[in-house]
């Protein structure tokens, strides 16, 4: 290990000359990032974009198939390459996936998957904090803006808290307040996947492209779990943003 | 989309069997997540699995590859596989790699594949809030845990901060406490990601890769941006968690 990273490192010192399509990737990235293309704005042809450039379309296609790894860029069939729309999610407050759409002018949708009523499994009553036997609804659900697949998500909620799964038509927040619970707090925890060939084929991406798996505990004020969700969000779609604070000092 | 999404639900709701790779695989799952298999523990072999459950090598394969995807599983090059150990990080405290990997009881490194002082780019200048022409110090790192890879890092710091690049010989926070700088705040931005060529070949991973790539702006207490830190975090090796509050309601 230490003799490949040495080599690494003399190899990175020595070759300050990236290939051409790292010096095209990394130049449309900054271009995007700094609001030089904004989002939802088409690229130009690759055809025109070698042209312009002196580059063979190949590295073209590379710089522009990164940049897709990346989020950064959408490819549309037959219509072209896009600059990403990326959804901004707080990840230290507290909102729906409805809000945070409609916050930005889009359409959120529910499509259920599945949808019943059961016995809690030993997992769903850890995290929920039930009894063997207890009753609770579960949701899958494909959530979309108008027609874009977003995310898959599977819901588990106590039958105590919403006692008929038909509650929730769109929003489980919206369920919530319409009964009076008002969601005091969550625990989240969040990681990169690779999305499988099912959940890929929901989400109208090729198998394993990249994803953020987030699995939530929603409380009460009083201490009572009222949600146990496990989302598959799509990596081209979402960021997550927080604000830090050190430690309080002694 | 609409007729897609329903016979989607028609199909969910006749096929309730799933495949039994998929029995499988959520059966391995629930057994790590509910710590019936620890972390580091190996797993069966695949052939004593198959034949346990008489199940054919090819659904026992596909079931660990779909935990490996999931960055539930490691596999070993001639050891087998393995549940993975992850590193928990906090979203919502501002903490180092160096400390988080200490409280562990693991041992932080820093290989610098790049080490320098230049002019200020515009994005940098953007971000660490400095005018045009100012010096800054520049750092590629690959952060590792022993000899296992973790991370990618890139950070900038401005010179009027930090004279010296040789001022960080392993952890930015150790240097800034050792210059009597304390971070108050940051601002981190996430998303998940898929390796690239290079990225992946530095962390020892295949080409696309889930990945996160985290974005770092860190303040002292007047308001002054520290650092700017771009990180590309293993996806198998990785979870982070917050607590999220609801808005204060009016």
């Amino acid at each position: 290990m230490e003799h490949y990273l040495a080599s690494e490192f003399d190899r990175q010192q020595a070759t300050r000359r990236a290939p051409a399509y790292q010096h095209l990737r990394r130049a449309l990235q900054h271009a995007i990032e700094n609001g030089e293309l904004p989002a939802g704005q088409a690229l130009p042809g690759e055809r025109e974009l070698g042209k312009q450039l002196a580059l063979s379309r190949v590295t073209v296609r590379k710089a522009i198939a990164g940049l897709v790894a990346d989020g950064l860029v959408v490819q549309r069939q037959g219509a072209g390459n896009f600059v990403a729309e990326r959804i901004v999610k707080s990840f230290s407050r507290l909102t729906s996936f409805t809000d945070d759409l409609r916050a930005r002018g889009l359409d959120p949708r529910s499509h259920f998957l599945e949808r019943g009523v059961g016995e809690v499994t030993p997992e769903e009553a850890m995290a929920l904090n039930l009894s063997p036997g207890a009753q609770v609804l579960r949701y899958y659900r494909l959530r979309t803006a108008g027609e874009q697949a977003l995310a898959l998500e599977r819901t588990v909620v106590p039958q105590s808290v919403l006692a008929d799964p038909s509650l929730i038509e769109n929003s489980l927040y919206e369920a919530f307040a319409a009964q009076g619970i008002r969601p005091a707090r969550a625990l989240q925890r969040l990681r990169a996947i690779a999305f499988d060939a099912e959940q890929a084929r929901l989400l109208q991406l090729p198998e394993g492209s990249p994803g953020l798996f987030i699995e939530r505990r929603t409380f009460l004020e009083d201490g009572r779990v009222v949600e146990f969700t496990r989302s598959f969000y799509r990596g081209d779609a979402y960021d997550f943003v927080a604000e830090l604070h050190s430690e309080p000092t002694a």
